[in-house]
């Protein structure tokens, strides 16, 4: 039943390859290269080198949508396609950027290639797709509840041909990172509006706008996920040339809705991989270690932890599949109850399963000298990235709830 | 991604309309029939109408597999295509009964289909598939853990032509049931032989054979499943001819091996569908009561747990759906991880996912006025039903221990 | 810490030998009894038998608490004494009524001992203190959430001398019961009355008066609690005396809000009595049972359910006497933090406590050969009893987030 | 039922006080002074100045048990009416210190006071107590499951007066912190003795002796807590006189049993510290943020999860208390099934209840803003900290077992 095409299985294929020949084997030079730098958010030299490679195998841009497909040199994936390279990258934290395929850049690559114009695609979309340049989604903001867009305040005025900004945003991911060049921020142009979806605007700004303060980086959990990173940011008269308006002025909401969707799959995707792989070496773990007498993967008990991990697992991978399909079938927005269910979801069963392992692995499991710590973090994280699991239970409950209130079989009396 | 045949998409919505036209209407009836009956286990009114209605339409025999199509009127369905079809049947605890398709007469006749001879699928294959008589598979035993086949004490005797039965079963579903004529008994022959899984033999015995006591019907969580039911017997210098053996000699332990696979599938199917109900029906509830100034549905935490029931129901339908899928292609037993997923996930889930509607419901739920307390039994019950959820654990950690103790990529060193 | 007084401790021992000598030996033949009897809802020889056993022994009116120490032979228990006592009766679900100490009577008892004239405590409280009689609380209704008393909609029109009941009710806990003379209605005396609180009022009325109908014994999970019962019952015009007034008009909220502090605490006693005594059962047949070549109690699996069970069980019974210590101490209405915290926290503790046990048991665990799925059916049914524990869940937050909203010490900047 | 002592109660009022006065006010200058501080194990001026006036105040070694009161100003303390005590100090991870009541140091100087003679008394008892220098307890060890004590392998040979110590340790809290002098080394003296728990001994060993190599500094969950730290130590050639060794060859099995009870339930304390705070903080929280029209106070699901926190608190803190009553009754040895029931069910609640405050906090709860994700990974690793969770289960569960396999009363048939 998931049949995927000639071109993902090959990629799959190669991209299974590339993780085997030039990833895994690279995972402790990586963490050197990072704990010795100077500034923890400059380019890795071991990136860089396997970005040059990925591109020379043509493993690059996969993200790409067959609704975008003149973007792509493969001619663009269909969700579902996508759907188990992202699994396969997303066993290293750090593996999505070789492939030019991380979180946030996607998202805001996907962004451009949807609503700018062909001279802000000039200038920032080509180098991005290059891989020359990383950019900034800059949505929330620390004084607001941010999953509310309506909340937001940083704000936008207008002065002749100039845009000014002012305010304040945190959790900007990629912002402290060396090589970003752009923020995508919104904010709003007419706080009075009457349509409280046409007060927000999304503005072109340039990280080296005088006015911008990076304030600090934030860490989660004691990880501040260098090299790329989350800030904390300041606007103080940040002046941009009118013609920076993403798509039109007013709709930045608009932007904002069309946006987040396929990410948060991205997110789950990623989050599999990484379940599977915590999974994967805790068998291999189990068969190694004895306790009283046996090994512990003789104990029923640990038996019990691995089977339940691995039926989550299928499950989160089906429900993650059967969302891609969806998206593929009828766009985001019609698929956005099965979205609002993996993220509610695999986050959540990804943080258990990781913590599950971590515990079989002893206290050296916690430790850096695994990678089930960090990507506990990154599943803890996701449960607030694009808003609270909370919100999304809201709007997801309500539409069920729609949904279900008149159907008539089987009611009982 | 789940693409079901012409044939099924057409059964599905017939299925769907018979349930709405004859089957929820009538479960008031169905339940006063039962409860002012005489006999608790006799034969319904209801069901023998319905079961002649259903035959009309071509809805009967729809769990005979594709593989064994020359008993079918419709040339069979892959597991694929006919789970759908069994979620639909599912949402109401009584209704598989009226299209044949009720455990565990669907596992005895798959049984026969497979492994008895033309004399014995004479003499009860071809009734049990016209609906005219039904059959239990009487395994378990009170004294000892049954789930370990090879624990099996009940002892067959040959003196001459005769096989002698002597011993005790309980939990032997549809033994009490009126309409109940044939037990296949599992039995030791030979419980010196070294080979543990060469002891077994299983034969077909009439339940009417002198000898079988049906010592009382078994309750569970207060229920007694009537009709169907569950019952203890003793079997005391039973007598049945050696040529009620089914298979051979010493086959027995290979006859439960087949069989029991998509028996616990049809199980979780049918869970999937109860759940669904439960959740629309709290829906609906939530939108009809108001505490404290807003609807149910108003509440936040309301939508918490719809929102999780839904995307917990999702994740089990895709899996039984993938693991419905690997039997197609690669037989039950190369299925057999899927299937224990399945198996230790599914029936807990839909406990919890009940036990959420039910208190949605207030007090009422729980009461007989819902279908949702004899479904959380149903889904309580399948954590034994078949073997407790832990054996199961163990048989399928041990498997993915030893799949995963010697991948390569990406171990951490 | 857990310091009882020597009456107390006393008593403990014994009441713990007439369970020994008594109670256990006839479970068998209570439920024998029961299921013989042609009224499912008489009295038992046997409890008849065992209450004059247990008045001989001084082992009576336990309940009465130190405040009413004048209708107590023994001059009264504090919460934290008595909380001991109940845990030992509460492990027979059906003991308490051997030592008068069931519910719905002796909260009952206390609304009379309170509020009740001399009148109405010599027709009433004498004949229930000497166990002559039965009661029952008629307060919630079907088709309202009754959890909310403003929601309560019987009405009770004064004519004359006379008081006219109209209305339903159900889960009516002992009014199927043969022994039950008296119901203490909460109905309301005037709707229109501006302040919510002051529209009801509590009428004595005596089961056989003309006009009521007991309509059916309702079951949860497939239980009818027989002899006792839940029941739904219907008041057609009945007419009752003025003088049946409990209180005084309009002030049936201000009983209401009196009576049902302690009752849950009881039933959290009495549950922990049964948690403790799946938790024994579990351990002896740990002890017993081979599978898969071992002691189910040499499986670590098998170990940690014991070992989490265990932890649980001291944490709610320290909740409980915690609870009942500042009962005495502050009263019940200061104390109404952690009665909450009982009420949320025990029944599901225990629902799972003994989830974990019956499956421990195999499918028997499920059966009525062992008291586990009855206490289920308790622990699972008191998660709605005294209203959801949703409602107790809002109640407590609010007043939790009032008390510390404004704490100053080591608050983050 | 919670009667602590005049001494304790005054103290608690003190404490309290200096934590009001001294502590919450410090937390960003400690945090500020730590992420400036050249070598982040060096001693923060804040805390040397802050342990001057918690001495000053006497508020100064209240760990000291009642029964080592000679070695207190206070005259000792017993485990209960010093369990309120460490909970205040909890509630800043880093607060203990202040008061020399932090782990390892506070079971170190226990050990000193039980084990060590009048010459290692003097050396690092007297300094320890003073406050003037710290210590570490090297136990566990990277490449054995050092969760079972007889797997331990560092050697620790004789030659002449001499001890020569070689092998390898982790997790040896403290070890990097410029304030520690001395190590309290477990090895094996004998690995052929027949009595496994014959082999081991323990050694006092000063951090500056030659050989000795701090590795590197562990973190978990991405924390190095800093300056306190855990490290990686190897230990080539390491010789110390013979005099060093504790209590006696081959006893140093003896004296690990001795000193791991108490601290488990330290951290309890703390835990309940912690967990209490973040409850605190999420009601100001709540009643702060607004979303989608009300506030978070408003919201029943929210309101939900502040009230299960507040019951769970309840629990944890009860079951330390009754756990504490008992350790000062019969002592740590026969108290250990509630160390074990504290030890497997605190770290874990408390886990639980800081992830639904962090979630209530948005974003910004997992960031260093809040001290509760730093107090996220104290639970966490409270949960292997003195042997993973699994195995006190395992030997709790074994306890019990025993415990209960014979009790006769209430056994069903």
């Amino acid at each position: 039943m998931n049949t995927f095409s000639e071109k993902s299985l090959n990629l799959q294929v190669k991209l299974q390859d590339f993780m085997d020949q030039y990833v895994y084997p690279n995972e402790q030079l990586y963490r050197h290269q990072l704990n010795s730098a100077g500034n923890r958010f400059a380019v890795l030299p071991l990136m860089a080198e396997l970005k040059e490679k990925a591109k020379a195998q043509g493993l690059w841009n996969l993200f790409i949508s067959d609704r975008h497909a003149e973007y792509s040199d493969i001619g663009g994936l269909s969700n579902f396609d996508y759907a188990p390279l992202v699994e396969i990258m997303g066993r290293v934290t750090w593996a999505s950027e070789i492939f030019n395929c991380n979180a946030p850049d996607t998202g805001n690559m996907e962004v451009l290639m949807k609503y700018a114009n062909q001279h802000q695609q000039h200038n920032w979309l080509t180098p991005l797709l290059a891989g020359e340049i990383r950019s900034s989604y800059a949505m929330t903001e620390p004084q607001v509840a941010s999953s509310d867009a309506t909340n937001i305040e940083l704000s936008i005025q207008r002065k002749g041909d100039q845009l000014i900004l002012n305010g304040r945003k945190w959790f900007i991911t990629g912002a402290m990172y060396e090589l970003t060049r752009l923020f995508i921020v919104m904010g709003k142009t007419d706080a009075g509006h009457p349509d409280k979806h046409k007060q927000q605007t999304q503005v072109l700004v340039p990280k080296d706008t005088p006015g911008i303060r990076i304030v600090r980086p934030l860490t989660t959990l004691g990880y501040d996920d260098a090299p790329v990173g989350h800030a904390e940011l300041e606007f103080t008269d940040v002046k941009v040339p009118i013609g920076n308006i993403l798509l039109g002025e007013g709709r930045g909401f608009e932007i904002a809705q069309g946006r987040l969707g396929p990410g948060r799959i991205h997110h789950c995707m990623r989050l599999i991989g990484l379940a599977q792989r915590a999974l994967e070496q805790s068998c291999q773990r189990s068969t190694q270690r004895t306790t009283f007498g046996r090994k512990l993967s003789q104990h029923q008990s640990v038996r019990e932890d691995i089977a339940k991990s691995f039926a989550e697992i299928q499950m989160m991978r089906q429900l993650v599949l059967q969302c891609s399909a969806k998206m593929d079938e009828v766009g985001p927005q019609a698929a956005r109850d099965l979205i609002a269910a993996c993220k509610i979801s695999i986050p959540l069963m990804t943080q258990n399963i990781i913590d599950r392992c971590m515990q079989l692995h002893g206290a050296g499991g916690l430790t850096e000298d695994y990678f089930m710590a960090e990507a506990f973090n990154y599943a803890r994280w996701c449960r607030q990235a694009d808003g609270p699991d909370q919100v999304h239970q809201m709007a997801l409950g309500k539409q069920i709830i729609k949904a279900y209130a008149s159907v008539s079989g089987g009611k009982d009396e």
